[in-house]
């Protein structure tokens, strides 16, 4: 375990340079709120991303949903565009047990059947609990199950790893 | 691509001893229908497993299942025992899209919230469609697109590959 945390602009930029050649005029870039959006939009402007940013919120599509209700601050997920046939890159922040993606692909078939769903996360924990792996990752961090590890942004838009 | 295609039955013992550390008395194995099945049988038997073999079908949880509509052969699901909180090890023949092993999951949590999802493979013959990868793999080989790969099997229940 590191005792600080790299800086989020490089592991962003890394992680562009990795979807680079997979990108198409028409794929599109879609963020899991929130800290999925921040990364999201980092990337959608680094890879001048020709199609509007899309954005997920999973809290309805959650499997412990009928055990923590709904939080009061849900905001409307944001697609856009037509899903059917298209070519998606998926963005989280942290990827943990995988729950938050599987219920982010199931919201993403509620609205059509993508031709490919590619995920991009800013950092993998493993302890993973489902068979749900990045394809694109910019950080792998061996973070014991007690602590967790949160995407901040500053109130100048920086974003910044912490562990707690 | 080699000229032959290696035997199942080391591919799966393999699986059973990559497998054999993860498993607990209370572990289930479930294989998917038809291939996903007849290696869970050789694992289940393999491993020593404590409870019954679940078996899943998948078909009405496709996502193509409104155009392709319902095969006449369809065979129901069969799990013996409550999912709730529990570690599942699922089975198939070969991962390709993941478009079947998501809709797997999706029926699986339809019984219950398990507490983990491990997915073991036979053969994981690449160009994914979904971020969904084996945790177990028997073999990994690059079959062209316009190939098809399959399990049979014999009547006196040897299982083969074959490309076609």
């Amino acid at each position: 375990m590191p005792a600080s945390l790299p800086d989020v602009d490089p592991l962003i930029a890394q992680l562009a340079g990795a979807i680079a050649p997979v990108l198409t005029p028409e794929t599109v870039i879609v963020g899991i709120h929130t800290g999925g959006v921040w990364v999201a939009e980092r990337l959608h402007a680094l890879l001048g991303c020709k199609q509007p940013l899309g954005m997920l919120d999973i809290s309805f599509y959650r499997d412990d949903f009928s055990r923590i209700g709904l939080h009061p601050q849900v905001k409307p997920s944001n697609l856009p565009f037509d899903l059917e046939g298209r070519d998606i890159v998926l963005v989280d922040d942290v990827l943990h047990s995988g729950r938050t993606v599987r219920a982010a692909m199931n919201e993403l078939f509620d609205y059509g059947r993508p031709s490919s769903i590619r995920l991009a996360v800013l950092v993998d924990r493993g302890n993973h609990e489902l068979p749900i792996r990045p394809d694109f990752t910019g950080l792998t961090l061996d973070v014991p199950a007690h602590q967790n590890i949160n995407l901040s942004r500053l109130d100048d838009g920086h974003l910044t790893l912490s562990l707690a």
